[in-house]
């Protein structure tokens, strides 16, 4: 269906290699992997490394023993497949297939003990993060990665519409948390990653772990929450209100919901990342809850739900058509509440497209 | 209930950082991190690194928004939190944790991005891999990880004995994958994690990742499967025969069958494990079938599904009491016929348990 996707893939990652100053990228079972390859098998203490070199045939070495699922990948027609016994060294094959004394980018999720192991297998080699050529590839989506993203986003705000209409007084944040996982699924999502259900002053710890805590009327509920659909990502946060919200929670909710908006405002090709986070801060920092925003504005997502680029200070991204992040300011005022307001957003041709569209307000739920 | 658990693992940890002759141990999110901390986050691109020194107080490292989650977990008595803002340095923060030009062991599975920041951040330091520290410590299991493992072990046998009783001729491999991960949850699994279903001549593919063929009378059919339940891990092989077996299926397995025994038979305290490797691999080469055989004879499990020690050649460690490791020696045909029969055990003061004991003997399916 997608013919030639991983083969042109491979070949624009192997000609930016030349941009980093790097002889080789050597990458293990990751999202990156299954982005270049089509290849998805477990991390496993046995290696699994593609290399890909400037000029040579790109060479995925593999376990015996795994062998033949790798002939099967998508991308097995425009690769060698070099593979390794239990009892070979399989990190002098790797060194191998680099010039000695060479500089090796290394993709971002490869285990410590394999890049030990290289270390030791290729002492003379100069090692770099290989994140400059595979996450600005894999920053800029095409047309179906964007229709995964897009259809992710409409299941999970599908999932919102349902919890927002269910109880939340009296119930567990970690029954709430259940619920939203099965409609996640139910939604259309392959698998539910995470459900943050964050409650009164559980909602002021930004990555909480729902627990037994029982919700009454007056907290505020952070809900972030996200899975994966076809190998895309959803991530997306609202928070709501159990009954009548508090003066407090109804302030910090509008200066965090314009914030985002501000923030979603700055979005179009040709801007960096980073300005969209200072948009966000600035409306933040202006109504004085500037300490209480301690994280960033948003994270690249597609095949991950964290991925580069950043919007964060220092993240220089120049946005392009087809770039994808999160937008989710927040405030957190400790032992009281929390609230965060997140979507996922694409940046096109001369603006930004919105891939949730859960109303933003803040929500009373019963 | 099991307080102090986490304690007692950090200062055990800690204190055979000398054996290494290393000054720090850096734990990332893993099983490594659980088994001491009780802390299991999500690995992602902000680190959180748990930071051992042999004579200091265990310092964990986390980003600002997962301060809360981290204070909460069961050894946070026992440790510092030293949490970081995005914006911050965190490589920083950690290389100010342990002498310059040190000696710095790393868990496994600690990502590659994080490697080269700190390797950057603390450029005299010396690194080495931390898996003689943390390996041994987990390798032997205490009566409440073996009860884990025993309850595991026996719902994988109660999954087998059902799928074993559902028709496999006229369904494909994916179908029967699907059921059988349906029933280690149903038996007690939290998680089913793989469930490997490979038919005809597919089953000469080790790792084959179950697909649309659909089995049929003659066929061997490999299922090898396990998932996780209170933390710790199952994983489980036999081969069933869609019919009344040919001779060839017959006899390779019972060539493994033999082997499978004779590697068994061999466990004990004090016997290096790659002697459980060479009993099972003298009883196969001498059946003709020695080539076929290109796996390792098994791995230890626990927290992980995969984990040291290795029934291996070269592999060492000397067996002791609490250690628990699959015995799974497999025949593979290529393009017709592969058999592995896989138990876990577990070392006993004398000899050995099997978690196991689904029946070992060719099965005949429908």
């Amino acid at each position: 269906m997608r013919d030639g996707v991983h083969a042109s893939r491979l070949v624009a990652a192997a000609q930016r290699l030349g941009s980093l100053g790097a002889d080789a990228l050597l990458v293990a079972p990751s999202p990156d992997l299954a982005y270049l390859a089509g290849y998805d098998p477990m991390p496993l203490e046995r290696p699994t490394v593609l290399v890909l070199t400037p000029d040579g045939e790109p060479c995925l070495v593999v376990p015996r023993l795994e062998r033949p699922l790798a002939e099967d990948c998508p991308a097995a027609g425009c690769l060698r497949i070099e593979a390794w016994r239990d009892g070979e060294d399989p990190y002098a094959v790797i060194a191998g297939l680099f010039p000695h004394g060479g500089t090796v980018a290394l993709g971002d999720r490869i285990w410590g003990v394999h890049v030990l192991a290289l270390q030791r297998a290729a002492v003379a080699a100069r090692w770099i993060s290989g994140a400059p050529v595979l996450g600005a590839l894999r920053a800029r989506k095409d047309v179906h990665e964007l229709d995964a993203l897009r259809r992710a986003g409409a299941a999970a705000d599908a999932a919102f519409a349902d919890i927002a209409a269910m109880p939340f007084g009296g119930r567990r944040e970690v029954d709430v948390a259940t619920d939203l996982a099965h409609l996640l699924v139910e939604h259309g999502h392959d698998r539910a990653d995470f459900t943050i259900v964050a409650s009164g002053p559980n909602a002021a710890s930004a990555h909480h772990e729902p627990g037994a805590r029982v919700m009454g009327a007056g907290d505020a509920v952070v809900l972030d929450f996200g899975g994966s659909l076809d190998g895309y990502c959803s991530d997306t946060t609202r928070t709501v209100a159990v009954g009548q919200p508090s003066a407090e929670l109804a302030e910090v909710h509008a200066v965090v919901h314009e914030a985002q908006a501000a923030a979603r405002a700055t979005i179009r090709p040709g801007i960096e990342i980073q300005e969209v986070d200072r948009a966000a801060r600035a409306v933040i920092a202006e109504a004085g809850y500037g300490e209480q925003f301690f994280h960033r504005t948003g994270h690249g997502i597609g095949m991950e739900v964290h991925e580069p680029p950043y919007a964060a200070e220092g993240d220089t991204t120049v946005l392009e058509q087809g770039m994808t992040f999160s937008v989710e300011p927040g405030v957190y005022l400790s032992g009281r509440l929390g609230v965060r307001i997140e979507d996922i957003v694409a940046v096109t041709a001369s603006g930004v497209e919105a891939l949730n569209r859960s109303p933003r307000e803040l929500l009373v739920v019963e």
